[in-house]
């Protein structure tokens, strides 16, 4: 039986995400074999770590999202502990909802959610509930024990979140922008089953002018398409950076293996995170 | 007399950086006129909203750290509001204390300070006070009152803000990174005022392979050094970025304008904050 880590706790998300990869995984082998069983963890350090440690065979995370831009940590974690592959990712939309027990808005005097839903439900809160203190918390259901028992509170979170909560929704697609969604991975430690679309991440060497064209050039001049550049901090110095790129090829071509052994000449150091397919939405539900 | 709004409230870094830049407008006019006045901002994007609507002259805001990277509000910001020029950039060391009335670390229950400074202590706080409950709030002296009156409580934030709020220092340089350092710009209405960098950003049309490579082969082919780029999303559809670029050139060099004139054919749109100075930290010290 396959286990799956991932950023809780229940209701999250990353829940739904590692669902989908669930149901997903468990098509790929005896669909009469138990499902996943999913474990939920506190940080996405943590989620990453219990793949490392092989206390989880997969981690569920999220790397994007299409308001807030990258998921720092994930990108961090995954240069740090050089051993994962993504084995799929998945995109999910976002649909924020207001869970209270409040007969009315106007009854509400604080909101807890994640920093992240705060803002992405910023005017939202402003036009509707600008009397309400908005506290944020380390996941979006975390106050839900407090929202359950104080009428005067509120929580922003998924309509997931409400039916595991029990908790009425008194506001629906709350979000500022309604295209919300967010991307995740999944990684473990195996070699990545191979799609569309391939990861990396590389330093390049300092003071050398030019010195982060090139390998971008590298990826041009065979006519593979960059879909992503995202730069982090190495650390050390300000100004030092660690780039993750997002390409689409067909990893049957030859074009991107050599593109990789020339990007070992332009780089310091190149970590390969594999090949993958982006899985279709709404896959869990049935495991729900 | 100038106005310079700034990310409050008092004892925060970008305060201190406010404070530099301060100095540093009244050394370039008659240094007898009074000092510029300084106006706390309860957000990165009121900062700069302020700057536009000529409620203040000046406005300063953090840009990027060197553990945690970009700050995804200003580069948002800057994009949106398109008329604000740099007219300087600030880097100062971050040393986090914790402060707290606190006979030593035992009596300690909960730490509140900002998520980044949370972050930025992190391996600090699981050694000495694994105990204490770390309590996220929107700037690192917003707990301040709370921390003065209860003993059981703490805060992390900077030496100036121990001495602004007259509480003892129980630690100092507690951050997990000791070369920890943010970068800050002073903002405003007028054109920059010229240096040897030079800060833009782009978006790229859709769908084009190699769409961004392009932007970035201008810059290389005339030797121009670019020392970051960053890319944040359009906040239309998933994938859809916008891609900020710092780089190191002699304004009075035709070769920068004759980039900038061949990037608007390879970009969707392009904006120009300036090219301006990186001040020397600590000039505002005697203002303080």
């Amino acid at each position: 039986m396959a286990s799956i880590a991932y950023l809780g706790p229940a209701g999250t998300y990353t829940e739904t995400a590692a669902l989908d990869f669930a149901h997903w995984l468990q098509g790929q082998v005896d669909p009469s074999s138990p499902p996943p069983v999913l474990l939920p963890q506190t940080s996405i350090t943590q989620t990453l770590q219990a793949v490392v440690n092989s206390q989880a065979d997969y981690g569920v995370v999220p790397v994007e999202n299409s308001i807030e831009g990258s998921v720092t940590m994930t990108l961090d974690g995954l240069w740090r502990l050089d051993q994962l592959q993504v084995q799929a990712a998945l995109v999910l939309p976002i649909v924020h909802c207001l869970l209270s027990q409040a007969h009315d808005l106007s009854h509400i005097e604080k909101i807890y959610s994640h920093p992240q839903a705060l803002a992405q439900c910023q005017l939202w809160l402003d036009t509707h509930l600008p009397q309400a203190a908005r506290i944020p918390t380390n996941s979006n259901t975390e106050a839900m024990p407090q929202v359950e028992r104080d009428p005067t509170l509120a929580a922003i979170a998924s309509q997931r979140a409400a039916d595991l909560y029990g908790l009425p929704i008194l506001a629906s697609a709350i979000n500022d922008y309604p295209g919300n969604c967010t991307r995740f991975w999944a990684v473990g430690l195996q070699p990545s089953r191979g799609g569309s679309h391939l990861s990396l991440a590389f330093s390049v060497p300092e003071n050398i002018p030019g010195a982060l064209v090139r390998p971008l050039q590298v990826l041009a001049q065979r006519h593979i398409n960059m879909s992503r550049i995202e730069s982090r901090p190495t650390k050390r110095s300000l100004g030092e950076y660690v780039f993750f790129v997002d390409v689409q090829a067909d990893p049957r071509s030859g074009h991107i293996q050599a593109a990789i052994a020339s990007l070992k000449d332009y780089t310091e150091t190149l970590k390969v995170f594999g090949s993958y397919e982006i899985l279709a939405p709404g896959a869990g539900e049935s495991l729900s």
